[in-house]
């Protein structure tokens, strides 16, 4: 037993899911959280319990792109097989897409400078292969109105009208909204969301009040007010979560 | 009871499916084929059984875009109703994307003259989102060499190599590949075939000539060989289902 072997590295790693089979990111009794089933594949690999830390957890049903963990643990093999060993057993819907070295002082959280989110809406009847990922909206949407919105959304708010908190909160609820964007293409509307942190469900409730002002329910004035009041407007609903991808977490290079 | 409202007519729909959750399109005893659902949902909607005809059937785990079918059902209250009552029953994986009135003489099989299929490859490990819908290869692939041997097998053949049949097969076994096209963007090569008609488990078998030029285990000269003797080579790999999607069927206009 050589010390040098027994002392544990930082790695960080990148992975992607398919939120639908999981009982969402954090643990839980019973199992069936993405978190959980991480955590049995390394107790595999690693022959004991290793504890892995997120950039944040998602909600049941919510997808990744580019969601980030890091854990403590001894490997002389080399990141490349180390991603290798850990995939081998995990399922399909659940892929680690990197793992790298990091600095012991990296964390997933608490090192995170922003995260990007996208959230997907769809016009009209998608077809079998778009419905899982999509928020289905069968009546038509005012995109202007829409743009109007996410432009009164945009920047440094108190977020805590648009999300789902504890009342009273008890953490700081001012966000800073750098990016609020939409496209359209065919039947497709896509947000993109990035911000230096989101409250509990604030990128839903951001889509549900876009969604809102596309239906003609919510102004942007009523936006301005709610932002400045922080109370969350009756005609807001939180969007579902299939439609909500975490696509990147940002860091400093 | 007037024998106007009795008088059938002859419908065409089109339908797209995940081809995962269901055991392929040809009805079977226990049901869970595509064409079971779609005839349960019919005997609700008329009160009495409907048989329906495809184009053709596609196997267990083969997807469909564009799919089409008819039966005959008197209706009165137009075709965008009959879409909607249709579609209210069905898993969220069948959709019916479209139904039209069709002339008595219309066939969704004897009437066609041509099908469009598309064939998907995944070089190196997919995410979760593309994984359900591709043939995953894990080495690269020589892609010139693959578009030789798509030009060696476009054109008017007998196929009888490249599908499984029985032997000796009853039917005429020569069909027109007016189209073998390879695009390659990023980690995927989408194949497209198009045919006045195909053999059975051909495209796939095409998809997997295809995958093995790549490797450099079949020539052109090979293909050529198999094309004229109707002896299928023993490297030749069925391509998976997964990776296959019925994107159209071709009618007279």
């Amino acid at each position: 037993m050589t010390p040098k072997n027994e002392t544990p590295t930082r790695w960080k790693c990148v992975c992607a899911y398919n939120g639908a089979p999981f009982a969402g990111w954090q643990s839980q009794r019973g199992g069936g959280a993405i978190q959980d089933i991480i955590e049995a594949r390394l107790r595999a690999v690693f022959g004991r319990g290793t504890r892995i830390h997120a950039s944040g957890r998602t909600d049941a049903g919510v997808h990744a792109r580019g969601q980030v963990f890091h854990f403590d643990a001894p490997w002389r093999h080399g990141a490349g097989k180390l991603r290798a060993a850990l995939e081998a057993g995990l399922p399909p819907a659940l892929q680690i897409k990197s793992v790298r070295k990091a600095p012991p002082t990296f964390h997933a959280r608490f090192s995170a400078i922003g995260k990007i989110y996208t959230y997907h809406l769809h016009l009209g009847a998608p077809d079998p292969f778009a419905r899982p990922y999509v928020w289905v909206r069968r009546r038509p949407l005012d995109f202007a109105a829409m743009t109007a919105a996410a432009a009164a959304l945009r920047g440094r708010h108190d977020f805590r009208a648009f999300s789902v908190l504890n009342d009273p909160p008890r953490e700081n609820t001012v966000r800073d909204l750098r990016r609020l964007d939409l496209v359209r293409r065919g039947a497709r509307i896509r947000v993109t969301a990035e911000a230096d942190g989101f409250l509990y469900k604030m990128v839903r409730s951001l889509a549900g009040a876009l969604v809102a002002a596309g239906e003609g329910k919510i102004t942007p004035a009523r936006i301005a007010e709610a932002l400045a009041t922080g109370k969350r407007p009756p005609s807001l609903t939180t969007a579902p979560p299939q439609g909500l991808f975490l696509e990147r977490v940002l860091y400093r290079p």
